[in-house]
């Protein structure tokens, strides 16, 4: 490849290492190839040797993007659950709990995108503002709606987000203006949402971007045929991807038990059903039983962790740190319009909240017990957030082969986070010199936390996916 | 008064009335006298009727501001507890309590205001940002420095918010480089610091908008025999506001147990020193025994609720519901830089998901023993937490006769929100019309609520205090 096919990024990086740890260099060079790919980076290079770096590398005539201080690239937010018709709602109907939400606020707002133009519009404004949050990976419920489905697919696919796009599957217990009319429809449409988005164009590295994933909206919403042949679907389609929702709330509990008598517990319904595995996410798993805890780290499959709409919805607080002991994979998702925030820095503050709730409870409940080694019982720390929000979301999705931390060999999906106060944020105040003794590593750990805490859409300045700027603050 | 001396405002309004009730017009009235005082007020006035209405008011030649569709009218915040030099240090440090977290993220940052040239750039720009985010009334802890906490009286005073700005008491127990040499000079500093707010020229209303306050920073850093002082000091001014710090963290709590072994408890440290009365404002409160309530109830003291510091900092969950119960006067706090924002915004959704999780533990300990009548084991609605953003405070600071509602006879400390898309905030989704099916006053309440779950500074057009605009979105 000739050198004049990198784009090289000079500045700040930070990118998750393990769940407790995270490199942090204030001057690093990240080469990105034709593909969008990172070709090499190289930690802390000082100016006068950037030149000599790219020329040991082969590629004197790069071009060099270099970041301003203050700013700092690291790898894209992946919002691992979240329902794109909801987005109108967002701020709306928190005094109710789950089963009433849907049927108050939800149910009335998704049977409108039976329209599609009314869809297409309302998507285009959808996807924009996530991107814009930085969010470069994002799983998507659309509604049960197949064209309008097919819409938020194509609009994803045009401004360049990495998604899964998914119909929700829900053939009963719904209302009678927003049901499918049986489960052989669902599949069929279901069926015609896959084709649809394999046949969109592949980026220019050859990798699409889009993908379908199944997506039974909860158990208590399909039947067993319809589960069934979803199951069916699933088995003849290895790579494909499947989520749904587990555990919320406990009405919602009950209720799927009663449906499911003979299914030994909520997630041995998708089991038994052949929907749970290492490609399946299940948003919010706030009362998982042991056994339950047990058969989804069998199954390899990832946890949404979405303390925000769990907040919201009277859900409960998932036990997030008992999940990372046992080996679950955990991301974040912000679960529009139960949650309130479309950015996934919104969910990383409530994690931490989530996490110190319990930790508090904990501290008091347990305060001589000892076995505090984990994460279980113990607050979230900066590093851990970072990895949730970003290479923990990859893995649920099971992309962190591809994307989640800036390190060669994956696509460049980044952003790069401006902490500076021309950002135009009077909420974070920036590390400046005057104020601040920090330098180094130390102003650049300050820059990240004050980005996580205090940061919002106006302190992104970029958004890549597979190395091509498809959003951030000027758009 | 001529009728030219009016500003009257037309368009939609929201204003508390009780804990559960506030009152909403889409088409309101509301005409500011020359002493920036609200004389009256019509709700739902139609466009046709305006200038009859005026007529009728004798006042035909008033100007008339019209705000936008999309735009309403509410009280200004009430920010009732912040340190004012902590905005440095905003969203860093919460992997502390509260005590380690004093030692090494705070002090060393306050210590730096011994600096008045840094303490005025500083204030300059801390003060600029809490207005913009719409906060009308604060109260302020500056450091222990005097000359640097007249700096931020001065400051305030020239940008025209109405506040409370004490300098702390701490003459023992801190760092060696940040304490008060002796409780006498901490008196004389204190003494010094109330003549010269006193002295501050009172605005165009002649109504000093800028107040001192007494700042025993809290029971441990206050020797005996400046409580002492202070308590006198207090007995000789009625009118002087207090406030302090209490019962934030369980070692801070036991801390102040030893210091004050002849002390029932926290609270009656306080009020053995008279320090504890009807214009006390008591930070945190998030572990007071019940004998601490009925104390705290019988002095009318009010509390500040800081949820999210009392996250940040492991500190607990405030009781909030069981006080409002007990009819103690309950306000918000952002409690930076414990708390990561300097928001009202993110008090009030903090107090939110605190209220929801007291609800859901006692739905899990309680849900066979009723008596759910009141606040306590309830989430906080829509119409308390905005009471609580704004007459609430106003009440735990003793002005309510004068702010935090827009009624006649109050001084129009107001903000103007604006929750359309040209706002330029992508989280918050506006009512439109093809979207939404809300009308009237349904679509004034959404928008109330997107506002305070969804809004930032760039959704406040205008903040008003004492009828003048001192900032807003293009500040
Ligand atoms: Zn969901
Ligand atoms: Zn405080």
């Amino acid at each position: 490849m000739s050198s004049s096919t990198y784009t090289v990024y000079y500045g700040s990086l930070v990118t998750p290492k393990t769940l407790t740890s995270y490199d942090a260099s204030l001057h690093a060079l990240v080469a990105v190839n034709s593909h969008g790919v990172i070709d090499w980076v190289v930690y802390d290079v000082q100016d006068s040797l950037v030149q000599t770096t790219l020329l040991e590398k082969g590629c004197p005539d790069a071009e060099v993007v270099e970041l301003k201080d203050g700013q700092f690239m690291m790898p894209g937010f992946v919002d691992t659950h979240t329902h794109a018709p909801q987005l109108p709602n967002i701020g709306s109907g928190y005094q109710y709990e789950l089963l009433e939400w849907l049927k108050q606020v939800t149910f009335p707002m998704e049977a409108k995108f039976s329209n599609v133009e009314f869809a297409r519009k309302t998507y285009s404004s959808v996807v924009h503002r996530i991107i814009n949050q930085g969010t470069t990976t994002c799983c998507y419920y659309g509604t049960l709606h197949l064209d309008a489905t097919k819409e938020l697919a194509n609009i994803v696919h045009s401004l360049g987000q990495r998604a899964f796009v998914g119909k929700c599957n829900m053939d009963r217990n719904s209302e009678t203006y927003y049901v499918e009319p049986s489960w052989q429809s669902s599949v069929t449409d279901t069926r015609a949402l896959i084709s649809h988005i394999q046949n969109l164009e592949s980026g220019s590295s050859g990798i699409p971007l889009v993908k379908p994933i199944l997506t039974p909206r909860f158990a208590i919403s399909c039947s067993d045929q319809l589960l069934s042949s979803l199951g069916e679907l699933a088995k003849s389609n290895p790579s494909l991807h499947i989520q749904t929702h587990i555990s919320e709330n406990l009405s919602e509990i009950q209720y799927t038990r009663d449906l499911f008598p003979k299914c030994k517990s909520y997630a041995d319904v998708y089991d038994s059903f052949g929907l749970l595995r290492d490609n399946t996410v299940l948003a919010h798993a706030v009362h998982l039983s042991k056994e339950e805890i047990e058969l989804v780290a069998n199954r390899k499959a990832g946890i949404s962790h979405c303390p925000t709409s769990n907040f919201n919805l009277n859900s409960g607080v998932a036990p997030i740190g008992k999940y990372l002991d046992r080996g679950i994979k955990v991301g974040l998702g912000t679960d529009v319009s139960g949650g309130y925030f479309p950015s996934i820095l919104n969910s990383v503050r409530n994690a931490s909240i989530a996490s110190k709730i319990i930790a508090m409870q904990n501290r008091g409940q347990n305060d001589n017990q000892g076995g505090r080694g984990g994460f279980a019982n113990d607050q979230l720390s900066i590093a851990t957030l970072l990895y949730l929000a970003t290479l923990g979301g990859a893995e649920v999705c099971a992309i962190d082969q591809e994307v989640g931390s800036l390190v060669p060999g994956k696509s460049f999906d980044a952003i790069v986070a401006d902490v500076r106060d021309t950002a135009g944020n009077p909420a974070l105040w920036s590390i400046d010199a005057e104020t601040h003794d920090l330098t180094g590593k130390d102003a650049l750990e300050g820059m990240l936390q004050r980005f996580l805490f205090c940061g919002d859409d106006r302190n992104i300045s970029d958004v890549f996916v597979q190395g091509r700027r498809i959003g951030g603050k000027s758009n």
